[in-house]
């Protein structure tokens, strides 16, 4: 054994067989929004998400790991750097690995997180920022791949207005493969996010199915810009959509009525920042 | 109750409560893809989708409706039509409804349709033709989000090589919108569809990490064009890659180190039909 491992090992990592254990029962617990919002965390699956999460600034409240793992060099560094700063580690059986994460073959590192969310008087719009701003998403799966794009794209962040989705679920987090961790988070309510966008007056382009705009004749250059997207089920209400700079529509042909939330984002985001994005190390 | 009702109804609507009814037994046995295969049939579920799928051709194999359900017109006229078309058609409980669905609230209307899928021999491409064609892709939201894409987008087709996951299964269906009745789907090995594409010589843009074109330099203008997708883990093998005419990458900026498969997807195919798309009706 290592001198390295020794000292993060001397009765720190506790070892973990039972699922009675009752800080099993608590990390179980997060997997209900109720505890999620009471305690202030989120659980994150996986060895490479969870040393992004550290790069990113990010602090581990729990690490757990498969048995399997110890004396795994990325392993033992980052059990090192939980304890250095107060967090706990816990050695565990694949069965509660299985049932924290209530998966076959579970991800053999996962990670207690303290929630995270900007500010909106800590966000400073400059011409050439995009934020994506979403009304009301319902779906945990879109919401996680919308915050994966917003990353892929170089958005600002991601605004969520009113009763969204809680982003910290366990499957909005997979969605997102580790761009959870990357983009900011505002959480708005309607009301705030029109004296926001009322007061810094950046370039609202709204989705909408009514919209009498194609959303490829916008200048997006030169001007901070928020791509409004409705929910799911109902599109903008009137309220957001009277505060919408532009009104725009994909063209689209076919018989479906309307994309899947996640796509129109995508698509609107890429052409909002076309201007902005090239292979730059084209030459492979 | 109306002529029409009781044209229907006399002895041919049976009146199912039980679970244990092999008949159910039989339906619920859809949520298995083995059954699936045995029987060449799937589940579709919403009125709204049954109805387009009637109106698109496809016939019902088995009608299910909640019992607050009978009397209605819409739901009365797909039962008459059903049974002249030598279907089948159960009234049934809730409960019955929740089993068949696995879901709390299911949809009222059900229906068993017969798998149709398109032969390769039947495709014939033209200039303005655009196809999808996924490599082994794995996920059945993702396969059914490229589905309901490509629809809206006025794709030809989507093309499964190899080993996909089954396009048929409920969350693939549901995913998809309605579209998976609308957009024509060719099953193929990827021996084959080397075969054809050089044969047919459409113009093969494949997505790939080390694409060393942009994705929105590529002159997609009169020529069929064939959007091939590598899968959610690997990207393209090097016998498909070798392939294509092109291989592109979407320029991103940011940690992620890649789209979601559907979102790349998306991305690639609104702007491969980009000079085909117009908003038509664009003054409100």
């Amino acid at each position: 054994m290592s001198d390295h491992e020794n000292t993060t090992r001397v009765g720190q990592v506790k070892d973990i067989t039972s699922l009675s254990n009752p800080i099993i029962k608590d990390i179980r617990a997060l997997s209900m929004k109720k505890h999620r919002d009471e305690t202030g965390t989120f659980l994150a699956e996986g060895l490479k998400l969870v040393i992004d999460a550290i790069d990113l600034g990010w602090s581990i409240r729990t690490l757990i790991y498969a048995k399997a793992q110890r004396g795994k060099d990325q392993v033992e560094k980052i059990a090192a750097l939980t304890i250095a700063r107060g967090g706990l580690v816990l050695e565990v059986s694949e069965k509660v690995l299985t049932a924290i994460t209530r998966r076959d073959n579970p991800q053999a590192v996962i990670a207690v997180f303290e929630q995270q969310v900007m500010a909106l008087c800590a966000v400073k719009i400059k011409p050439d920022d995009t934020w994506v701003a979403l009304d009301r998403v319902r779906d945990p799966g879109n919401l996680g791949t919308i915050i994966r794009t917003a990353d892929a794209a170089g958005a600002s962040g991601v605004m969520l207005i009113g009763d969204t989705v809680d982003p910290f679920s366990t499957e909005t987090v997979r969605a997102t493969m580790g761009s959870i961790f990357a983009v900011p988070l505002v959480r708005i309510s309607e009301k705030d996010f029109l004296a926001w966008s009322g007061k810094t007056k950046p370039l609202v382009v709204g989705s909408h199915l009514k919209g009498s705009v194609d959303y490829r004749t916008i200048g997006y250059q030169n001007q901070p810009v928020v791509l409004l997207m409705g929910n799911e089920q109902q599109g903008l209400p009137d309220t957001l959509a009277e505060a919408c700079g532009k009104l725009a529509r994909i063209p689209q042909s076919g018989r479906a009525d309307s994309l899947n939330l996640a796509i129109a984002t995508g698509v609107m985001l890429f052409e909002a920042r076309r201007h902005l994005l090239d292979l730059g190390d084209a030459t492979p």
